[in-house]
Protein backbone atom coordinates (compact mmCIF):
# COMPACT_ATOMS: atom_id res chain seq x y z
CA UNK A 1 0.00 0.00 0.00
CA UNK A 2 1.13 3.52 -0.50
CA UNK A 3 1.92 5.49 2.44
CA UNK A 4 -0.29 9.07 2.36
CA UNK A 5 -0.35 12.23 4.71
CA UNK A 6 -2.57 14.72 3.94
CA UNK A 7 -1.52 18.07 5.14
CA UNK A 8 -4.44 20.50 5.62
CA UNK A 9 -7.73 19.94 6.41
CA UNK A 10 -9.76 22.50 4.38
CA UNK A 11 -12.37 21.59 1.85
CA UNK A 12 -10.24 19.52 -0.43
CA UNK A 13 -8.60 17.80 1.95
CA UNK A 14 -11.44 16.63 3.43
CA UNK A 15 -12.82 15.54 0.32
CA UNK A 16 -9.80 13.85 -0.74
CA UNK A 17 -9.53 12.19 2.77
CA UNK A 18 -13.10 10.65 2.32
CA UNK A 19 -11.94 9.32 -0.86
CA UNK A 20 -8.72 8.03 0.57
CA UNK A 21 -10.52 6.18 3.28
CA UNK A 22 -12.49 3.68 1.69
CA UNK A 23 -9.53 2.81 -0.44
CA UNK A 24 -7.27 -0.52 -1.02
CA UNK A 25 -4.38 1.30 -2.59
CA UNK A 26 -3.62 3.93 -0.75
CA UNK A 27 -3.07 3.91 3.33
CA UNK A 28 -3.83 7.29 5.01
CA UNK A 29 -0.85 7.60 7.45
CA UNK A 30 -1.93 11.38 9.13
CA UNK A 31 -4.14 14.41 8.16
CA UNK A 32 -2.32 17.33 9.68
CA UNK A 33 -4.02 20.62 10.76
CA UNK A 34 -2.68 23.96 11.67
CA UNK A 35 -5.12 24.47 14.35
CA UNK A 36 -4.68 22.42 17.13
CA UNK A 37 -8.11 20.06 18.14
CA UNK A 38 -9.29 20.74 14.33
CA UNK A 39 -11.41 16.78 14.12
CA UNK A 40 -11.90 15.27 10.53
CA UNK A 41 -14.80 12.80 10.32
CA UNK A 42 -13.80 9.72 10.03
CA UNK A 43 -10.52 10.33 11.45
CA UNK A 44 -9.16 9.04 14.46
CA UNK A 45 -7.09 10.72 17.22
CA UNK A 46 -3.75 9.06 16.95
CA UNK A 47 -3.86 9.93 13.17
CA UNK A 48 -4.43 13.73 13.41
CA UNK A 49 -1.25 15.60 14.06
CA UNK A 50 -0.82 19.38 14.80
CA UNK A 51 2.86 20.05 14.68
CA UNK A 52 4.55 19.44 11.61
CA UNK A 53 7.58 17.82 13.43
CA UNK A 54 5.32 15.21 13.95
CA UNK A 55 5.28 14.10 10.45
CA UNK A 56 5.89 10.31 9.80
CA UNK A 57 7.66 9.07 6.78
CA UNK A 58 5.48 8.41 4.08
CA UNK A 59 5.23 7.51 0.14
CA UNK A 60 3.25 10.80 -0.92
CA UNK A 61 2.71 14.26 1.05
CA UNK A 62 -0.42 15.87 -0.71
CA UNK A 63 -0.58 19.52 0.68
CA UNK A 64 -3.75 20.60 0.39
CA UNK A 65 -3.21 24.21 1.94
CA UNK A 66 -4.64 27.60 0.27
CA UNK A 67 -2.48 28.47 -2.73
CA UNK A 68 -0.36 31.53 -0.80
CA UNK A 69 0.60 28.88 1.76
CA UNK A 70 2.05 26.52 -0.47
CA UNK A 71 5.04 27.98 -0.44
CA UNK A 72 5.49 28.37 3.19
CA UNK A 73 4.18 24.93 4.09
CA UNK A 74 6.76 22.93 2.26
CA UNK A 75 9.45 25.57 3.65
CA UNK A 76 8.70 24.06 6.69
CA UNK A 77 8.74 20.33 6.04
CA UNK A 78 11.12 19.00 8.52
CA UNK A 79 12.49 16.36 5.47
CA UNK A 80 13.94 16.03 2.44
CA UNK A 81 14.18 14.44 -1.19
CA UNK A 82 10.33 12.88 0.03
CA UNK A 83 7.11 13.19 -2.46
CA UNK A 84 5.44 16.23 -2.19
CA UNK A 85 2.58 17.58 -4.40
CA UNK A 86 -0.04 20.34 -4.04
CA UNK A 87 -3.56 20.25 -5.17
CA UNK A 88 -3.85 23.78 -6.09
CA UNK A 89 -5.35 24.53 -10.21
CA UNK A 90 -3.34 27.43 -10.44
CA UNK A 91 0.06 27.20 -8.51
CA UNK A 92 2.71 25.93 -10.36
CA UNK A 93 4.87 23.15 -9.59
CA UNK A 94 7.71 25.05 -8.68
CA UNK A 95 5.59 26.56 -5.93
CA UNK A 96 7.16 23.68 -3.19
CA UNK A 97 10.36 23.90 -1.84
CA UNK A 98 12.77 22.29 -3.82
CA UNK A 99 14.18 20.36 -1.08
CA UNK A 100 11.65 17.83 -1.56
CA UNK A 101 10.78 15.80 -5.32
CA UNK A 102 7.75 17.84 -6.12
CA UNK A 103 4.46 17.49 -8.25
CA UNK A 104 1.24 18.55 -8.87
CA UNK A 105 -2.53 16.49 -7.78
CA UNK A 106 -5.15 18.45 -8.82
CA UNK A 107 -8.93 17.42 -8.36
CA UNK A 108 -11.10 19.70 -10.99
CA UNK A 109 -13.76 20.21 -9.04
CA UNK A 110 -15.74 22.70 -7.25
CA UNK A 111 -16.29 21.31 -3.53
CA UNK A 112 -18.98 22.37 -1.61
CA UNK A 113 -18.40 21.59 2.37
CA UNK A 114 -20.58 18.64 3.31
CA UNK A 115 -21.84 18.09 0.14
CA UNK A 116 -20.60 14.57 -1.03
CA UNK A 117 -18.72 14.05 -4.45
CA UNK A 118 -18.44 10.95 -6.53
CA UNK A 119 -14.69 11.33 -6.44
CA UNK A 120 -14.81 8.36 -9.12
CA UNK A 121 -15.90 10.74 -11.91
CA UNK A 122 -13.91 13.92 -11.01
CA UNK A 123 -10.63 14.33 -13.22
CA UNK A 124 -7.46 14.33 -11.62
CA UNK A 125 -4.76 16.48 -13.15
CA UNK A 126 -1.29 15.21 -12.58
CA UNK A 127 1.99 16.23 -12.91
CA UNK A 128 5.54 15.54 -11.56
CA UNK A 129 9.41 15.93 -12.06
CA UNK A 130 10.52 12.47 -12.70
CA UNK A 131 8.58 9.52 -14.44
CA UNK A 132 8.99 7.34 -10.90
CA UNK A 133 7.04 9.64 -9.17
CA UNK A 134 4.37 10.12 -11.15
CA UNK A 135 3.98 6.68 -11.76
CA UNK A 136 2.76 6.96 -7.60
CA UNK A 137 0.68 9.77 -8.38
CA UNK A 138 -1.31 8.20 -10.77
CA UNK A 139 -1.38 4.82 -9.14
CA UNK A 140 -3.03 7.04 -5.94
CA UNK A 141 -5.26 9.36 -8.58
CA UNK A 142 -6.60 6.04 -10.28
CA UNK A 143 -7.50 4.41 -6.99
CA UNK A 144 -9.98 6.67 -6.60
CA UNK A 145 -10.86 8.48 -10.03
CA UNK A 146 -11.65 7.15 -13.60
CA UNK A 147 -11.00 10.47 -15.44
CA UNK A 148 -6.99 10.82 -14.22
CA UNK A 149 -4.63 13.09 -17.11
CA UNK A 150 -1.19 14.15 -17.32
CA UNK A 151 -1.47 18.20 -17.19
CA UNK A 152 2.03 20.16 -16.75
CA UNK A 153 1.98 23.88 -15.05
CA UNK A 154 0.98 25.70 -18.40
CA UNK A 155 -1.83 23.36 -19.56
CA UNK A 156 -3.08 23.59 -15.90
CA UNK A 157 -3.31 26.89 -15.87
CA UNK A 158 -5.70 27.23 -19.56
CA UNK A 159 -7.50 24.55 -17.61
CA UNK A 160 -8.07 26.93 -14.31
CA UNK A 161 -8.98 30.14 -16.54
CA UNK A 162 -11.31 28.05 -18.55
CA UNK A 163 -12.94 26.74 -15.77
CA UNK A 164 -13.58 30.12 -14.09
CA UNK A 165 -15.42 30.56 -17.88
CA UNK A 166 -17.37 27.24 -17.83
CA UNK A 167 -17.63 27.60 -14.23
CA UNK A 168 -17.61 30.68 -12.27
CA UNK A 169 -18.94 32.62 -14.90
CA UNK A 170 -21.82 30.76 -16.03
CA UNK A 171 -23.10 30.03 -12.47
CA UNK A 172 -23.42 34.16 -12.71
CA UNK A 173 -25.11 34.04 -15.89
CA UNK A 174 -27.77 31.78 -13.92
CA UNK A 175 -27.89 34.85 -10.73
CA UNK A 176 -28.97 36.84 -13.79
CA UNK A 177 -31.85 34.67 -15.05
CA UNK A 178 -32.77 34.23 -11.38
CA UNK A 179 -33.06 38.08 -11.03
CA UNK A 180 -34.94 39.33 -14.23
CA UNK A 181 -37.36 35.99 -13.23
CA UNK A 182 -37.67 37.48 -9.62
CA UNK A 183 -38.35 41.12 -11.05
CA UNK A 184 -40.85 39.84 -13.21
CA UNK A 185 -42.69 37.22 -10.37
CA UNK A 186 -41.88 34.04 -12.19
CA UNK A 187 -40.29 31.45 -10.75
CA UNK A 188 -36.78 30.40 -11.43
CA UNK A 189 -38.08 26.58 -11.84
CA UNK A 190 -39.09 27.36 -15.01
CA UNK A 191 -35.95 27.91 -16.24
CA UNK A 192 -33.60 24.97 -14.62
CA UNK A 193 -35.16 22.15 -17.42
CA UNK A 194 -33.80 24.20 -19.76
CA UNK A 195 -30.25 24.65 -18.12
CA UNK A 196 -30.06 20.91 -17.65
CA UNK A 197 -30.25 20.50 -21.65
CA UNK A 198 -28.03 23.37 -22.38
CA UNK A 199 -25.53 21.30 -20.61
CA UNK A 200 -26.44 17.63 -21.95
CA UNK A 201 -26.30 18.76 -25.43
CA UNK A 202 -22.59 19.41 -25.05
CA UNK A 203 -22.40 15.92 -24.72
CA UNK A 204 -23.03 15.22 -27.83
CA UNK A 205 -22.42 18.50 -29.64
CA UNK A 206 -19.28 20.94 -29.69
CA UNK A 207 -20.77 24.09 -28.03
CA UNK A 208 -19.92 25.62 -31.54
CA UNK A 209 -22.40 23.21 -32.97
CA UNK A 210 -24.94 23.47 -30.26
CA UNK A 211 -25.34 27.38 -30.73
CA UNK A 212 -28.78 28.19 -30.72
CA UNK A 213 -30.62 32.20 -30.01
CA UNK A 214 -31.44 35.72 -31.66
CA UNK A 215 -27.66 36.44 -31.58
CA UNK A 216 -26.43 32.91 -33.18
CA UNK A 217 -29.40 33.83 -36.01
CA UNK A 218 -28.33 37.56 -36.02
CA UNK A 219 -32.15 38.31 -35.08
CA UNK A 220 -31.77 41.86 -35.11
CA UNK A 221 -35.65 42.48 -33.74
CA UNK A 222 -35.35 40.22 -30.83
CA UNK A 223 -32.06 41.38 -29.93
CA UNK A 224 -32.63 45.08 -29.51
CA UNK A 225 -36.23 44.14 -27.98
CA UNK A 226 -34.28 42.63 -25.64
CA UNK A 227 -31.80 45.46 -24.48
CA UNK A 228 -34.77 47.53 -24.61
CA UNK A 229 -36.42 45.28 -22.03
CA UNK A 230 -33.76 45.19 -19.55
CA UNK A 231 -33.94 47.95 -16.84
CA UNK A 232 -30.24 46.99 -15.10
CA UNK A 233 -27.38 48.91 -17.29
CA UNK A 234 -25.06 45.75 -15.94
CA UNK A 235 -26.92 43.03 -17.50
CA UNK A 236 -27.97 45.22 -20.65
CA UNK A 237 -23.91 45.73 -21.12
CA UNK A 238 -23.24 41.31 -20.66
CA UNK A 239 -25.97 40.88 -22.88
CA UNK A 240 -24.51 43.31 -25.52
CA UNK A 241 -20.71 42.02 -24.90
CA UNK A 242 -21.70 37.97 -25.24
CA UNK A 243 -24.49 38.77 -28.24
CA UNK A 244 -21.24 40.38 -30.28
CA UNK A 245 -19.08 37.91 -29.49
CA UNK A 246 -21.46 35.26 -30.92
CA UNK A 247 -22.07 37.35 -33.44
CA UNK A 248 -18.01 37.49 -34.37
CA UNK A 249 -18.20 33.54 -34.32
CA UNK A 250 -20.81 33.54 -36.83
CA UNK A 251 -18.59 35.31 -39.20
CA UNK A 252 -15.46 32.85 -38.59
CA UNK A 253 -17.59 30.24 -40.31
CA UNK B 1 -60.62 13.30 -26.29
CA UNK B 2 -59.50 17.18 -27.01
CA UNK B 3 -59.28 17.34 -30.61
CA UNK B 4 -56.14 19.18 -31.99
CA UNK B 5 -54.66 20.63 -35.07
CA UNK B 6 -50.97 21.55 -35.77
CA UNK B 7 -50.30 24.05 -38.03
CA UNK B 8 -46.47 23.89 -38.55
CA UNK B 9 -43.67 20.97 -39.31
CA UNK B 10 -40.61 22.58 -38.05
CA UNK B 11 -38.58 21.54 -34.86
CA UNK B 12 -40.78 22.47 -31.81
CA UNK B 13 -43.92 20.74 -34.22
CA UNK B 14 -42.34 17.59 -34.82
CA UNK B 15 -41.66 17.48 -30.45
CA UNK B 16 -45.48 18.47 -29.51
CA UNK B 17 -46.51 15.68 -32.09
CA UNK B 18 -44.39 13.20 -30.94
CA UNK B 19 -45.75 14.00 -27.28
CA UNK B 20 -49.31 13.74 -29.10
CA UNK B 21 -48.92 10.71 -30.20
CA UNK B 22 -48.73 8.97 -27.47
CA UNK B 23 -51.48 10.55 -25.52
CA UNK B 24 -55.11 9.46 -24.28
CA UNK B 25 -56.26 13.01 -23.90
CA UNK B 26 -55.67 14.70 -27.12
CA UNK B 27 -56.92 13.07 -30.35
CA UNK B 28 -54.41 14.57 -33.15
CA UNK B 29 -56.78 15.46 -36.42
CA UNK B 30 -54.26 16.96 -38.75
CA UNK B 31 -50.61 18.45 -39.08
CA UNK B 32 -50.43 21.37 -41.71
CA UNK B 33 -46.99 22.02 -43.45
CA UNK B 34 -46.94 24.45 -46.08
CA UNK B 35 -44.67 22.78 -48.57
CA UNK B 36 -46.37 20.33 -49.91
CA UNK B 37 -45.17 16.18 -49.29
CA UNK B 38 -43.69 17.43 -46.05
CA UNK B 39 -43.51 14.00 -44.57
CA UNK B 40 -43.77 13.98 -40.71
CA UNK B 41 -42.62 11.09 -38.91
CA UNK B 42 -45.58 8.88 -37.22
CA UNK B 43 -48.28 10.70 -39.32
CA UNK B 44 -49.87 8.56 -41.93
CA UNK B 45 -50.65 10.97 -45.48
CA UNK B 46 -54.63 11.11 -44.88
CA UNK B 47 -53.97 13.47 -41.96
CA UNK B 48 -51.52 15.85 -43.29
CA UNK B 49 -52.63 19.03 -45.49
CA UNK B 50 -51.02 21.58 -47.39
CA UNK B 51 -53.95 23.61 -48.06
CA UNK B 52 -54.92 25.69 -45.00
CA UNK B 53 -58.55 25.66 -46.78
CA UNK B 54 -58.97 21.68 -46.03
CA UNK B 55 -58.24 22.20 -42.37
CA UNK B 56 -60.98 20.36 -40.04
CA UNK B 57 -62.72 21.55 -37.27
CA UNK B 58 -60.97 21.14 -33.93
CA UNK B 59 -61.07 21.78 -30.26
CA UNK B 60 -57.19 23.23 -30.58
CA UNK B 61 -55.18 24.99 -33.35
CA UNK B 62 -51.77 25.31 -32.49
CA UNK B 63 -49.48 27.45 -34.37
CA UNK B 64 -46.26 26.07 -34.44
CA UNK B 65 -44.94 28.31 -36.72
CA UNK B 66 -42.24 31.09 -36.84
CA UNK B 67 -42.57 34.22 -34.70
CA UNK B 68 -43.35 36.81 -37.92
CA UNK B 69 -45.11 33.99 -39.37
CA UNK B 70 -47.61 34.12 -36.57
CA UNK B 71 -50.02 36.90 -38.27
CA UNK B 72 -50.47 36.07 -42.12
CA UNK B 73 -50.79 32.55 -41.13
CA UNK B 74 -53.54 33.11 -37.97
CA UNK B 75 -55.22 35.44 -40.55
CA UNK B 76 -55.20 33.05 -43.45
CA UNK B 77 -57.45 30.81 -41.14
CA UNK B 78 -60.46 30.02 -42.69
CA UNK B 79 -62.79 29.87 -39.36
CA UNK B 80 -63.29 32.17 -36.61
CA UNK B 81 -64.17 31.98 -32.76
CA UNK B 82 -61.91 28.74 -32.47
CA UNK B 83 -59.37 28.49 -30.16
CA UNK B 84 -56.19 29.23 -31.87
CA UNK B 85 -52.58 29.64 -29.78
CA UNK B 86 -48.81 29.75 -30.55
CA UNK B 87 -46.04 28.33 -29.58
CA UNK B 88 -43.45 31.16 -29.34
CA UNK B 89 -41.76 32.46 -26.32
CA UNK B 90 -41.61 36.22 -27.59
CA UNK B 91 -44.43 37.27 -29.51
CA UNK B 92 -47.59 38.36 -27.66
CA UNK B 93 -50.83 36.72 -27.34
CA UNK B 94 -52.15 39.68 -29.70
CA UNK B 95 -49.54 38.75 -32.58
CA UNK B 96 -52.43 35.65 -33.51
CA UNK B 97 -55.57 37.64 -35.35
CA UNK B 98 -58.28 38.51 -33.34
CA UNK B 99 -61.20 36.48 -35.50
CA UNK B 100 -60.48 33.71 -33.41
CA UNK B 101 -59.99 33.17 -29.61
CA UNK B 102 -56.28 33.49 -28.62
CA UNK B 103 -53.91 31.62 -26.34
CA UNK B 104 -50.14 30.96 -26.13
CA UNK B 105 -48.90 27.21 -25.72
CA UNK B 106 -44.75 27.85 -25.09
CA UNK B 107 -42.71 24.82 -24.61
CA UNK B 108 -39.61 26.34 -22.39
CA UNK B 109 -37.19 24.20 -23.89
CA UNK B 110 -34.21 23.90 -26.43
CA UNK B 111 -35.14 21.74 -29.54
CA UNK B 112 -32.83 19.92 -31.10
CA UNK B 113 -33.79 18.17 -34.64
CA UNK B 114 -33.78 14.41 -34.24
CA UNK B 115 -32.45 14.45 -30.76
CA UNK B 116 -35.89 13.25 -28.60
CA UNK B 117 -36.77 15.08 -25.35
CA UNK B 118 -38.50 13.73 -22.46
CA UNK B 119 -41.75 16.28 -22.91
CA UNK B 120 -43.12 15.18 -19.15
CA UNK B 121 -40.19 17.17 -18.04
CA UNK B 122 -40.30 20.55 -20.24
CA UNK B 123 -41.87 23.40 -18.58
CA UNK B 124 -45.12 24.56 -20.66
CA UNK B 125 -46.04 28.15 -20.24
CA UNK B 126 -49.92 28.72 -20.93
CA UNK B 127 -51.97 32.09 -21.06
CA UNK B 128 -55.15 32.53 -22.64
CA UNK B 129 -57.85 35.28 -23.50
CA UNK B 130 -60.47 33.71 -20.82
CA UNK B 131 -60.87 30.77 -18.56
CA UNK B 132 -62.91 28.26 -20.07
CA UNK B 133 -59.67 28.42 -23.13
CA UNK B 134 -57.27 28.02 -20.35
CA UNK B 135 -58.89 24.97 -19.05
CA UNK B 136 -58.54 23.61 -22.57
CA UNK B 137 -54.99 24.15 -23.17
CA UNK B 138 -53.95 23.66 -19.29
CA UNK B 139 -55.47 19.95 -19.68
CA UNK B 140 -54.01 19.61 -23.45
CA UNK B 141 -50.54 20.60 -21.63
CA UNK B 142 -50.98 18.30 -18.34
CA UNK B 143 -51.07 15.24 -20.68
CA UNK B 144 -47.76 15.88 -22.04
CA UNK B 145 -45.63 17.79 -19.37
CA UNK B 146 -45.70 17.86 -15.24
CA UNK B 147 -44.57 21.29 -15.23
CA UNK B 148 -47.21 23.51 -16.01
CA UNK B 149 -47.12 27.69 -15.43
CA UNK B 150 -49.70 30.17 -16.30
CA UNK B 151 -47.59 32.94 -17.70
CA UNK B 152 -48.82 36.50 -19.06
CA UNK B 153 -47.02 37.48 -22.23
CA UNK B 154 -45.44 40.26 -19.72
CA UNK B 155 -43.81 37.24 -18.11
CA UNK B 156 -42.64 35.18 -20.86
CA UNK B 157 -41.29 37.86 -22.10
CA UNK B 158 -39.02 38.19 -18.92
CA UNK B 159 -38.69 34.56 -19.13
CA UNK B 160 -37.29 34.59 -22.67
CA UNK B 161 -34.84 37.08 -22.07
CA UNK B 162 -33.65 35.42 -19.05
CA UNK B 163 -33.52 31.86 -20.65
CA UNK B 164 -31.16 33.71 -23.44
CA UNK B 165 -28.57 34.15 -20.40
CA UNK B 166 -28.94 30.92 -18.89
CA UNK B 167 -28.84 28.94 -21.99
CA UNK B 168 -27.71 30.79 -24.96
CA UNK B 169 -24.83 32.70 -23.01
CA UNK B 170 -24.20 30.17 -20.99
CA UNK B 171 -23.40 27.84 -24.04
CA UNK B 172 -21.29 30.37 -25.23
CA UNK B 173 -18.84 30.52 -22.54
CA UNK B 174 -18.81 26.87 -22.57
CA UNK B 175 -17.14 27.33 -26.48
CA UNK B 176 -14.94 30.00 -24.98
CA UNK B 177 -13.87 27.44 -22.24
CA UNK B 178 -13.41 24.51 -25.20
CA UNK B 179 -11.34 27.54 -27.05
CA UNK B 180 -9.14 28.18 -24.34
CA UNK B 181 -8.22 24.29 -23.66
CA UNK B 182 -7.64 23.66 -27.66
CA UNK B 183 -4.97 26.78 -27.61
CA UNK B 184 -3.19 25.14 -24.85
CA UNK B 185 -3.41 21.31 -26.01
CA UNK B 186 -5.75 20.15 -23.20
CA UNK B 187 -8.92 17.88 -24.00
CA UNK B 188 -12.40 20.17 -23.30
CA UNK B 189 -14.02 16.50 -21.70
CA UNK B 190 -11.44 17.42 -18.48
CA UNK B 191 -14.11 19.76 -18.00
CA UNK B 192 -16.99 18.24 -18.33
CA UNK B 193 -17.85 16.90 -14.87
CA UNK B 194 -16.94 20.52 -13.55
CA UNK B 195 -19.95 22.03 -15.89
CA UNK B 196 -22.10 18.76 -14.62
CA UNK B 197 -21.55 19.99 -11.52
CA UNK B 198 -21.79 23.68 -11.51
CA UNK B 199 -25.79 22.92 -12.83
CA UNK B 200 -26.43 20.02 -10.32
CA UNK B 201 -25.26 22.88 -7.66
CA UNK B 202 -28.25 25.16 -8.47
CA UNK B 203 -30.70 22.24 -7.25
CA UNK B 204 -29.63 22.82 -3.62
CA UNK B 205 -28.48 26.58 -3.70
CA UNK B 206 -29.51 29.53 -5.11
CA UNK B 207 -27.10 30.80 -7.96
CA UNK B 208 -25.86 33.58 -5.06
CA UNK B 209 -24.94 31.25 -2.61
CA UNK B 210 -23.28 28.72 -5.07
CA UNK B 211 -20.88 31.32 -6.87
CA UNK B 212 -17.26 30.61 -6.21
CA UNK B 213 -13.87 31.72 -8.14
CA UNK B 214 -11.53 34.47 -7.68
CA UNK B 215 -14.16 37.06 -8.88
CA UNK B 216 -16.17 36.04 -5.72
CA UNK B 217 -13.21 35.84 -3.57
CA UNK B 218 -12.19 39.49 -4.95
CA UNK B 219 -8.65 37.61 -5.47
CA UNK B 220 -6.99 40.62 -7.63
CA UNK B 221 -3.77 38.00 -7.82
CA UNK B 222 -5.75 35.89 -9.32
CA UNK B 223 -7.56 37.60 -11.74
CA UNK B 224 -4.97 40.00 -13.33
CA UNK B 225 -2.97 36.65 -13.95
CA UNK B 226 -5.91 35.20 -16.00
CA UNK B 227 -6.30 38.67 -17.62
CA UNK B 228 -2.40 38.92 -18.47
CA UNK B 229 -2.67 34.65 -19.61
CA UNK B 230 -5.60 35.39 -21.96
CA UNK B 231 -4.58 36.22 -25.91
CA UNK B 232 -7.85 37.17 -27.07
CA UNK B 233 -9.32 40.58 -26.62
CA UNK B 234 -12.82 39.51 -27.19
CA UNK B 235 -11.93 36.88 -24.06
CA UNK B 236 -10.39 39.31 -21.81
CA UNK B 237 -13.32 41.43 -22.34
CA UNK B 238 -15.57 39.05 -21.26
CA UNK B 239 -13.72 38.27 -18.31
CA UNK B 240 -13.77 41.53 -16.83
CA UNK B 241 -16.82 42.37 -17.54
CA UNK B 242 -18.11 39.04 -16.09
CA UNK B 243 -15.83 39.45 -13.07
CA UNK B 244 -16.82 43.10 -12.65
CA UNK B 245 -20.40 42.04 -12.40
CA UNK B 246 -19.19 39.26 -9.73
CA UNK B 247 -17.55 41.95 -7.50
CA UNK B 248 -20.53 44.50 -7.82
CA UNK B 249 -22.67 41.62 -6.91
CA UNK B 250 -20.05 41.01 -3.39
CA UNK B 251 -20.96 44.81 -2.60
CA UNK B 252 -24.49 44.39 -2.89
CA UNK B 253 -24.53 41.78 0.47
Amino acid sequence: MIKIVIIGSGNVAQHVITAFEKNETVSLVQVYARQENTKISGIDTYRMVYDLASLREADLYILAVSDDAIAAVSEQLPFINRLVVHTSGTASITAINDKNRRGVFYPLQTFTKNKPVDFSQIPICLEAENSTDFRVIDTVAKSISESVYPINSAQRKALHVAAVFVNNFTNHLFQIGEEICREHQVPFEVLKPLIKETVAKINDLSPMQAQTGPAKRNDQTTIQSHLHYLTDDNQKNIYKILTQSILENGKKL
